[in-house]
């Protein structure tokens, strides 16, 4: 399936399970001047939804292809495809509103976008956290609908269900990570590292090669030990190659602003790591630069190139070496376990590889 | 089951569904100074979940009854019911970041309470819409697994995910509703009311009563009917006497603080009648306290006595009256037809009084 093919399939399910279809609603609307607004939080889920690159529908997809599904059950996979990237876009909308984020995939963020269009910041706010649980229950509804034509039904909603939690979870976690001491670099760095296991592994990598194998009919508890062991080292490499591109990349390259985390003053694994390598007077200048709340504190090319010096970056790039190396075994591993072979495995060690670019 | 019984069941399955059990995890905990943070949410979660009446529970739970559910479906009826509380405390979570509200069930709302314990507006706003997130998946994860034990499963999780949708769309209409202009008060009352419908009526009275005899093993299609009939006009009903109560009731028996909705500036029905029926002078004093957006420009005790002057009050109880009616009518046909007689129908009745007190 092409990424614009997804695209249409997503674009089409938001409309659908974004909006409420309803006679006496749907003819209130045209004399209704309140639906100026409904319609704007329908068209922004759907804008929300645009210009992701699809990895993780694309990975559940070859999960459930290298693991020959059967072509019948096409549809619920693809579907549950759906459902994932479209939890993602749920849980971009929130997480922007906590960080308060004014880009998003190259566009205003969805909280940004409402805010504009009603002239109100406290209304954008408003409508964006409810347009993110419009779209998390979308997701659910999604996944549910096809859970029905899938084999394993309940584990696909258990493990669908498990995965929202996990992000939730995690998003908390980031938070948590926000009030540690930065003196004790080793425990934030322990910390950054379970956060990206949570709020991010889980979702990006563990639950599509799971929700994959699963409607494949692969055995769910051996799909779960082979999604948690391919997909975790992979999916916490996945966040420290974002985490290093916010620094070493382009704002073309990730719709975002470079320097953003930095700006945020976000506790990354990056951070921990320059924390750790720096000397002295470093150390000090970026304890200094991130204990302060203000972001004018923080000088975005001085702090890149603490990163730099102190070794992190290049810490960074060998952290990512050997979970991949991990994600690699556990493929050897697993996929022999599954019956996954040849070209089966080939196909899924390559969709893996797209996690950790000029790595694979 | 009593208030008490069903209050102990919702907390345990809370703090079952908002944390997760993972062993790693435990492990690092007790030396994990971040976990200060995510025990925070987890006790929040417990604490936003207490004091609710339970009438939403209560209802399933008799709709269940009155249909003469099996006795080995009642755990099912009975967690579907705590999952119904369970989205309610997510709902009023997010509700009142929404509102930035300060009390709620006569304690700090959720926002409020974690900005304070933290210290941070940013990052308890934050930590509250991830809370609001994680009640919603916990609901979801208790109806889920609580319908596998049901009859009709597939039609319980999409009533409940239907109204999760509602919800989630009539709070948005709420906010459309606030972009009206006030001089049309004809076209502002019939938003609030189709808005009542939406936001309150959908997860109030509407599912619990399907979702009660849905678990009972009534026809879906005849429940759907029945719930509709009955449960729509009382659940707008209960939010018009909501209202009236923030106008003419007492803080002790809120829980909220008196006034609260017009210090917000809520275009409430209640507001929409007092517009139609007031005066020039009165009306045009109205209209010009609700178009500032400063709270001090509303004076709580002024616009009271506006509401009762131009008959808003009455309209409002006279409102109630009918909609009490509608229902009544509902009950008798709708009970005959789900072959609900006798005891089980007065059963059902008195519960639904209970939604509109001093009419029944």
């Amino acid at each position: 399936m092409t990424r614009e093919q997804i695209d249409s399939r997503i674009e089409r399910l938001v409309a659908q399970y974004c909006t409420m279809h309803d006679d006496a609603a749907s003819a209130a609307r045209a004399t209704d001047p309140a639906s100026r607004v409904t319609d704007l939080v329908a068209s922004q889920a759907v804008a929300s939804s645009r210009g992701g690159k699809r990895l993780r529908a694309k990975l559940l997809l070859q999960a459930f292809a290298s693991a020959r599904g059967d072509e019948s059950r096409f549809p619920a996979a693809r579907d549950i495809a759906c459902a994932l990237e479209i939890f993602q876009t749920a849980a971009l909308v929130h997480d922007d509103i906590i960080d308060d984020s004014d880009l998003r995939r190259g566009a205003p963020s969805a909280h940004r976008a409402l805010s504009d269009a009603l002239g109100s910041r406290a209304q954008g706010d408003g409508l964006a956290i409810m347009l993110g649980d419009l779209l998390a229950t979308a997701s659910v509804d999604v996944m549910h609908e096809a859970a029905r034509l899938a084999p394993h039904s309940d584990a696909i909603v258990e493990a669908f269900l498990r995965m929202h939690r996990a992000v939730e979870i995690g998003q908390v976690m980031d938070v948590a990570v926000e009030t540690l001491p930065l003196a004790d670099h080793e425990r934030l760095a322990e910390c950054a590292e379970r956060t990206y296991r949570w709020k991010t592994a889980s979702y990006t990598t563990v639950a599509p090669l799971l929700l994959g194998l699963l409607c494949a009919g692969a055995d769910p508890d051996a799909a779960k030990a082979a999604a948690t062991a391919i997909g975790e080292p992979l999916g916490i490499a996945f966040q420290i190659n974002d985490d290093l591109i916010d620094v070493i990349g382009t704002s073309a390259s990730t719709g975002k602003p470079v320097g953003g985390d930095i700006r945020e003053g976000k506790r990354t694994l990056l951070l921990a790591d320059a924390l750790q390598g720096a000397d002295d007077a470093t150390r000090r200048a970026l304890i200094a630069a991130y204990s302060d709340s203000h972001e004018s504190a923080r000088d975005v090319a001085r702090i890149t190139e603490a990163f730099r010096t102190s070794g992190a970056v290049d810490r960074s790039r060998e952290r990512i070496e050997t979970l991949w190396h991990a994600t690699c075994t556990a493929l050897d591993e697993h996929c022999a376990a599954l019956g996954i072979s040849g070209a089966e495995k080939d196909g899924l060690a390559r969709q893996c590889a797209l996690f950790v670019p000029g790595i694979g």
